[in-house]
């Protein structure tokens, strides 16, 4: 795949100064560039490597000024950010093309497959699995039965999506995931062991969800695990049953969300955070990195840290306040001091 | 599947009140029952739901008034819960019913099958594996040269269960869990670099044990790493080579266990939690989330929390005063202002 | 696999005492060897086990008494350990030694394969990957198009490596890892739903590296994600978009490092840390358990713990304190109760 500059710039709808025949192959962050590159300069603490990189096209600010480089092609821009970011996606189209159903892989004849979907080698397809269009079940996926999968999803090689589960259109499923495992339910015995409570439900995925690499989430006793449109999760994410997670919300990386926990929408959780079972989160909450969530946090639009978890005011200042302890230690010592001396007589603390 | 309220009344043992030939085709939490489904009320605050809900059976405990309701039929139990549960595991019974060899799959000649077995397509069945009457080998696993998997056992899809490691009868091994990779033993060279030390152990897991997807379990160094029988694993569990997770011991997911380390039987261990390596957990020990074990837990019955790990109760006492820290911080200077005033010539703290 | 008393001694070096030609098969810890293993006593407080063992040979240190044991044959040798070790590495060099294709697997006819190269079973080898001589693919791994494999190396089943990425020479790659899913990226939109930020970049992987079973390493959003040479990184582990992790850096089990972190050569990080975002870790950096870095940490060979991270003498000073906390809260009420008494007029606190 490459580019011309002047491609580019009608791309990105940008003002073409220099060489309108450049031809690109790569996008490349400023200090990587080279020969056959484009890259871009936003912030202007970077604005030294003008004279130096060897990028063969160069998306800029119109802020900019462009003194003494010898960058053939220059594209400027209001944004650099935006249109790099279009440019990254158009580069990144070629990727996954392909359509049609690779063999060896299974595909049950009670299935139902769109217009243009990808099944790779490997791949499982289930009794009475739908795909929509264009969707793309890459190498080594299962699909259980009646799993449907939407329009235009793409599940990454290795994901597992159990029998009964639901994703939308428009989803991208990272590899190795685990979708509608059992939910951990199990009711103690008198003896000791614990028996197992089935796990009838399901999950449903809505729209436009990304799910990374090595998640698992669960399916519910009854009913179902909701992962709302537009949430995108990152890697290692557990969820457990009958959790609802809200539209556009985003979690990062090893946090995990326990058994009938709602985390409402527009919620950004940072990474390795726990949330106990049974509590509600907010819209738009903010939750820090490794937080314990031991309680419902019911103020829209806060911010939250720590284990446990408290506003994130109060937990920088108890933070600050836990690195003065030695000093706390040292004027209580000392007001004994001068209490003692006052009064040689009182009782005190050793 | 399919029961009638008849069929459901004998099933639990509970008394029909009603029409017993209505039919119902699934199970369904009371605030989302509609027609065809079967719910159950235990709770009293759910009892609002009476009125109003659209079920087609109802499993109701003996100590409830069933006023002006219009569910056709309700069975009357003394442990609504416990029916309930049952009638889970009931419909659930269904889900995996096949036996025989799905195709494509490889299966070993040296491989050893017994009755009933089931090996899913795209399943890698190793030389010498023993399959127990009844086992499931779901699509796409891998069972490595010695495995042995004990009677009515089922694995998911994509697990691993690497050469040599045991399942016992009766477990549940969800999806893309990992039995037998290599333990983490690397010693360190004077340039700097690390040597690999061979893993030439064993996972030895017993009977009706539960592991959630995504797990990982390391083979010992020499010997095994031992799962004893009826332990639970939710998702993401790490353990580590040459641990031993005693009887009946629950670990809830992202929960990570070291090198060497033993947790005795009956123990309660939320998610999130560390162990360090090398220590030692008394049995019917119960852990809080996200506790760093950094030491051995002699105490049997006792409750911990925190990083580090204390007693529960010193855990709650101490997070409180963490948060009165601005007070003690305000009442400290209000103390050292006293003393200033007392005696303005003894030296202070600034 | 089975070797003579005689052999061993050859093989570590050794001085032998007893029988030569006594014949074992299985190495094992000296609390659990039997008859036919082989098995060692480095530290005095397992010299009570040399009475009773019924190992066939023993492995010992030249510092220790032999009296009157019952061993059939006694290896003598400076370090008892390392000894040990490499014969655990020759055991286990039987147990991958399979070469050539395994049927049914797919190799697109663009790949270039070495010499003596292993592909498993439901493996596939995408559009142009490249395997260097003795590389093991074993059962059901993915390669996606133009990855590179270096000589030696070994990727357990289930292993995803995406397209593009490279991995070096004699690494070992543990089941079921993601190797180049999509970094965590996207742009919040007015309307409040988040835009994919395409991942166009790669990883990297050098030589010499292991990783643990689990682990999901994501592409560059631009570039590459770099896991330097003799990095060994435990189960779990997260590793974002375009972080470094510098030579022979050792990571324990469930860390997680966020995106364009760079963590420096030879540091020792333990299990479930988490690293922010955008920083910096100095060479020889020593992290305990469950730290949260939320910043740079600069000085080299330093050693760091706690949330928010500081330094690990600090950290145990603070961890002190809190359990104080009652005590100091208990000294500040008796200060200011005598306050109150010598002063009954002065504004107190309650």
């Amino acid at each position: 795949m490459q580019f011309t500059s002047r491609q580019i710039a009608d791309l990105v709808s940008g003002q073409l100064l220099g060489n309108p025949d450049v031809v690109v192959q790569r996008l490349a962050k400023i200090e990587e560039a080279g020969v056959g590159t484009i890259s871009f300069i936003s912030n202007p603490k970077y604005l030294h490597h003008l004279q130096s990189t060897e990028a063969s096209v160069l998306i800029v600010s119109n802020h900019i000024e462009l003194n003494g480089h010898k960058v053939p092609a220059v594209v400027v821009v209001d944004d650099p950010y935006s249109a790099f970011s279009k440019l990254l996606g158009l580069f990144n189209q070629a990727t996954f093309t392909e359509t049609g159903i690779e063999q060896p892989s299974f595909v049950a004849n009670s299935a139902q497959l769109g217009q243009e979907v990808y099944v790779g080698a490997f791949a499982y397809i289930g009794e009475n699995v739908v795909l929509g269009d264009g969707a793309k079940i890459m190498q080594q996926v299962y699909l259980g039965k009646n799993v449907k999968i939407g329009p235009g999803s793409i599940l990454h090689p290795g994901v597992r999506v159990l029998h009964d589960c639901e994703i939308g259109a428009g989803c991208v499923i990272h590899a190795n995931v685990v979708i509608g495992s059992d939910g951990f339910g199990f009711a103690p015995q008198k003896e000791g062991h614990y028996e197992k409570i089935a796990q009838n439900g399901k999950v449903i995925i809505e729209d436009n969800v990304e799910i990374g690499a090595n998640c698992a989430i669960d399916r519910a006793t009854m009913g179902a695990t909701y992962i709302r449109k537009g949430v995108k999760l990152d890697n290692l994410v557990h969820i457990a049953h009958n959790v609802e997670v809200g539209e556009n919300t985003v979690i990062a990386a090893q946090t995990g969300v326990s058994g009938s926990t709602r985390i409402d929408k527009q919620c950004v959780i940072a990474g390795q955070v726990g949330f106990a079972g049974h509590v509600y989160v907010a819209p738009g909450s903010q939750i820090g990195g490794q937080t314990g969530v031991t309680r419902s946090l019911n103020e829209p639009g806060q911010k939250w840290n720590g284990t446990p978890v408290m506003k994130y005011m109060d937990s920088q200042r108890t933070s600050n306040l836990i690195r003065k302890l030695p000093d706390f230690e040292k004027r209580i010592l000392q007001l004994e001091k001068f209490f003692n001396e006052l009064n040689p007589t009182t009782p005190h603390n050793d």
